[in-house]
């Protein structure tokens, strides 16, 4: 019997407050309205942005709210509005989106979306300003737009990237985030040419997807640059050939790397949000041709500092989000994902993802909706 | 009579030290060594360059010094090794050479090459570490390479850009430094589309050249940036067609700049070498796809500082040196070069033209090495 138009009762973790367990919870999900689409969520993986805003420090709180924007699903009803997706198109929730109508999407160019960029701070849709889930009568605000933590969930139709129903739900839901921002990172923005070489600076999931987008580049050496020697075994799998922990150096680690690779390398990538490892990764390209591209996210007073004749040596510094990617448009397809995922939890464990992610185990973790 | 092999005397522009006027002298130009060349020059420009080099303020102070590096000439003689220019060939001389052999020279990317890269501090030929020029037996030093302010001079044949012998040599002299570099930093590195914004900052002769590099690329507008409103009369000629003077303004002139053109500008180009500017021509550019270059020479000191989201929120900033030219292969050949030169004066009289630049009064002054 089709819930088309109706409330859906199912299940979904809250989080009810900042940095305490989520909670399983039976929630009302209303219908989706104009240009929304609700979704069934099959799997969904836990991205560190969602435990960053679950312990809600120097953020604005929003609770209680329902996490999670890395996800795949199939569609279970749509809005007024919505032509493009259909009951049971599989989709991927992504947390920028797509209108396909405002400049930065007529660009080649940009993929922040005016109507559809990520929005921290929102927890309603856009239609109407209210959230589409409810607890016992209490309003439950959503997350980037995607709140994936729930069996089903509401979403703008902009934020849903369809995909291939052959695909493999439980590995191509990491792509709605942290791989896809990477990968893109290098192959989209740094793009080294072949034989180049590329420094990756971090080596968590961000990390290692640049680290593949320079492998399957044909990068000449990968060098993982990060503070933690155990991250390097792991790393390989992901084409780094070297590794340089600052931690083993008196000197500024962009001069060792300048020295060992032959001035500097050819491209860099910051997936660290570390201010100080920005600054490195730019000051660490080579003079002429080098282009350093930042990714991590830094906090709201950091300042980015160097000396101006840095960039006069022709070096560019850019900055790019979820990797230059339209996720309507142009999402990731030749990724081996299965390297990325190293844990899975049945939906009412949620909370040990959190606690292997708190502990810096492994890299992603899968939740099964219907486990 | 050949005067190959032999000791030339001819009369040169000595600066004997730092801020007191040149003086005409006569001097013993050596013969060509290896790989060197022996060029009459006709014609030289002054840019602002020599006149920081003359002043000699927070520099190695190099005298007794022949000043001069945007001039054009004949070759008189060639040194051993140089098969690709004989007597007779018109040449410009380029103050950063291209040896064609380094890893700078053979990237597409770069222009600066490792053997011939501009060195300011060095007096002397590459080839024996010794100066050609002498007065009274006493050795004067070269400048960048070329030193210009003398009926001949030595160059690296790396640093000689031959052109086409019907070109104006009073006209395409200018194309050794400024106007080339602000050119090249607009059509070469900024790549502005048609249709798109364009800020320039700093509307002497290099952001007039910048300017000249957005109208023939087709820009929409063409925003001059200069603290001096006297500057916007000529600017007009170079295609600008907006003024912000950002002393008319309590904001920020970036905020002005991006409530004024919708976001931002599409392309910055700095060409001031004030690294506050450098900061506002970075942060005026339009998230998503906003670039901006770097032209500007800063003092030694001076610290770019940005807030890193600037740069996540899809910005690029890159520098460029001489227009990212190489100076043997692809100088600019399509340019009303007319429009930037507004004095003449005799060689004798270069004296003057170091008065009308310490005035600002126009852009370039051409001293006639024969009048």
């Amino acid at each position: 019997m089709s819930t088309a138009g109706q409330v859906i009762r199912c299940k979904a973790a809250v989080a009810w407050e900042a940095g305490k367990p989520l909670s399983i919870e039976e929630v009302e999900v209303a219908p989706p309205q104009k240009m929304e689409v609700r979704v069934k969520i099959l799997f969904t993986s836990l991205c560190h942005t969602d435990v960053y805003f679950w312990e809600a420090k120097g953020q604005t709180p929003v609770f209680p709210r329902i996490l999670g924007h890395e996800a795949a699903g199939v569609v279970e009803s749509v809005g007024e509005g919505v032509t493009e997706l259909q009951p049971g198109d599989h989709v991927l929730p992504v947390f920028t989106g797509e209108c396909k109508e405002c400049a930065h999407c007529k660009s080649e160019e940009s993929n922040m979306c005016d109507l559809l960029r990520i929005n921290t701070d929102r927890g309603v849709m856009l239609n109407d300003g209210q959230p589409r889930f409810s607890c016992n009568g209490k309003p439950i605000y959503h997350f980037v737009g995607t709140s994936t933590f729930s069996e089903y969930t509401v979403v703008h139709v902009g934020c849903l990237a369809k995909i291939n129903p052959d695909a493999p739900l439980d590995k191509v839901c990491v792509l709605s985030c942290g791989i896809s921002t990477g990968f893109g990172a290098t192959v989209n923005v740094a793009k080294p040419k072949k034989g180049q070489t590329v420094a990756v600076f971090g080596l968590g999931a961000v990390g290692l997807a640049a680290a593949e987008g320079a492998r399957v580049s044909g990068a000449s050496k990968i060098i993982g640059v990060d503070r933690n020697p155990a991250r390097l075994e792991a790393a390989k799998k992901f084409g780094v050939t070297d590794f340089v922990n600052p931690l083993d150096h008196e000197k500024p680690v962009q001069q060792v790397i300048a020295e060992m690779y032959n001035g500097g390398v050819d491209r860099s990538v910051e997936c660290t949000g570390n201010v100080q490892a920005m600054i490195s990764a730019f000051e660490c390209v080579h003079d002429g041709w080098g282009v350093a591209v930042l990714v991590g996210v830094p906090n709201k007073d950091d300042a980015f500092t160097t000396h101006p004749m840095n960039f006069l040596n022709e070096r560019t510094l850019k900055g790019t989000f979820f990797g230059n990617y339209k996720p309507r448009t142009d999402l990731p397809s030749e990724l081996e994902l299965e390297k990325f995922i190293t844990h899975e939890v049945a939906f009412k464990d949620i909370n040990k993802a959190f606690e292997y992610m708190l502990k810096g185990e492994g890299l992603r973790c899968i939740i099964k909706m219907e486990a």
